[in-house]
């Protein structure tokens, strides 16, 4: 594994987040862009709604930066449903150069990574990353229909109904600026996890890899950071990456956070917590991106997490592989 | 939309090709490097089938050019099962940085350009490119179990059961070499089909709108290359982009082929043609790049070609966006 410095100077400047009815009512409802109180934005099925949303935060994002579609050179995205439909429906009104991806939770991550490579090549100038979830899509898809009424274990993480879109372009050197100034892609640990109520728990072993091997190629420590973020290990997950972290001799203190227990209020009730695609790309493009120039926040990891199962593979009785990818904001030039 | 024309030597330096028994007695058979007599590849699912297929060739394109794992620095690579599973459980025992991708049959082209970025950035060294498919894991997902014995209409085509890994690394200048000089990612084309038993239909649109947005930005026709090969359009998509190209004055001769036509012979009776993540991929690292030092081929296009539907995106009667990314090989700098 190998930490990218990236020498030409990235930034996400533009960005926009959409939420549905119980995000809005959050932790993370006053920072979104826009929601819907029915979580339908106005389509008439859960897997058009997650278009919608899609499509909404790429031509907000546009729009707050005052540009046309044409000025994206590629979209990097994707989402959770089958064959990453979502995505390919919401993104083809833009008409732009498009490029699939699918990471599972990861995948806010994995854009930025690529698309800070694109323009680290030296060709782009901008690239656009999405990433979205929806609650109702995604029950069906990997657990029951809503209408069964299905209890949920304790350990089950709530699937956040949101995207984010982010604009990522070469800064022209004003600070403060939302910079990505380095990356490092991790790899897929598998600790043998098989419930699938328990993400969190597969997550973590793969968060924890990326996380000690960027503080050790870094030589840097989690006091070094303002903020540690990990994507969506919720409860339980981010528990277990603290005692991971610990086991090596590493202390994640109050600076880490997951993003999981950030979108909803903990009265809300969504047991471990939430997750998703559109978990810690809500909370990037919502909250972090609006926050950032204001705040103290200068330098902030960001660990995007997957666990990479499908339905099918649960049936199968195989484990469950996790991966993470380690995104690093700063304020200024590093 | 915008080609890139890469200033790294980037090359394929190493690939190797895993395909089934109905593929091994078709034309690409001779050229594969392992088939499996019962398509089974010693395993109990289809599903672990093709995932021990993407294993097989990622370790068999690191054995030819005599390296370990820890030489590739990025795995870029995905397939057509919901959540990429194949891919996931086939390239974790290499224990690298794993980006996984979605963008249906166009899969390998998309990630020979994101590798070719990946490099053009000047932090790596070598990534490897894998896709693949499998005919039973796929008619079990997308249409019906093979146990329900269901006819297939003439347009359908036979989805691949095969695997290609290409190793990507900066070129030693030493020509003949299997070059990446140039790439155009695609944007999404949603002509308006519906059928999910005409995929080639689907695609082609989008195939010709890369070709001609290529031939027209590089200034260059059919006849400047030796190869024009896309992905798997089949029998009907590759009549209707002959067309679509004549109809905007672009003539494509003997110099076209598609990969779907490529796989199977004829006397196999595949209907449409091939299809498939794993037919271009199967076609360039096991056949192609076998043959390119000693061919008279000195520069080839191929257009990676993709149906972006869901079984669900079918079932609620939505259009079928097509993509199409470009690659460039060349024999010697251009």
């Amino acid at each position: 594994m190998k930490t990218i410095y990236f020498q030409q100077p990235i930034e996400i400047f533009s960005a926009a987040a959409a939420v549905g009815s119980l995000e809005n009512e959050g932790l993370i409802g006053p920072f979104a862009d826009t929601h819907s109180p029915d979580d339908q934005f106005g389509a008439n099925t859960w897997e058009m709604a997650e278009t919608e949303m899609v499509r909404q935060t790429i031509d907000l994002a546009l729009k707050k930066a005052n540009l046309s579609p044409s000025a994206i050179d590629v979209i990097l995205a994707g989402d959770l449903l089958n064959q990453c439909t979502a995505t390919a429906y919401g993104a083809l009104p833009f008409h732009r150069p498009y490029i699939g991806l699918y990471g599972a939770c990861s995948t806010f991550a994995e854009g930025l990574y690529l698309g800070s490579l694109a323009l680290e090549s030296g060709h782009y100038k901008a690239a656009c990353v999405t990433a979205s979830s929806h609650f109702s899509s995604a029950e069906r898809q990997y657990r029951f229909p809503l209408e069964y009424g299905c209890q949920r274990t304790p350990t089950a993480q709530r699937t956040v109904t949101g995207a984010g879109a982010a604009l990522l372009g070469l800064c022209e050197k004003k600070d403060p600026a939302m910079r990505v100034c380095a990356a490092l892609p991790g790899r897929m640990i598998d600790s043998g996890v098989t419930d699938a109520n328990n993400m969190g728990a597969a997550m973590a072993p793969a968060a924890a890899d990326t996380l000690l091997t960027y503080f050790w190629e870094s030589n840097t420590s989690p006091d070094d950071y303002d903020l540690i973020l990990t994507g969506d290990l919720g409860a339980i997950g981010a528990d277990l990456l603290r005692e991971l972290c610990a086991d090596k001799g590493v202390t994640l203190g109050n600076e880490y956070k997951d993003c999981g227990l950030e979108i909803f209020d903990p009265s809300q009730d969504v047991h471990a917590g939430a997750s998703g695609c559109g978990c810690s790309a809500v909370y990037v493009c919502g909250y972090l991106k609006k926050i950032w120039n204001d705040s103290p926040l200068s330098d902030v990891l960001l660990i995007g997490t997957g666990a990479l199962l499908s339905p099918l593979t649960v049936q199968q009785n195989h484990t469950i592989p996790g991966i993470a990818h380690l995104i690093r904001f700063s304020k200024t030039e590093i």
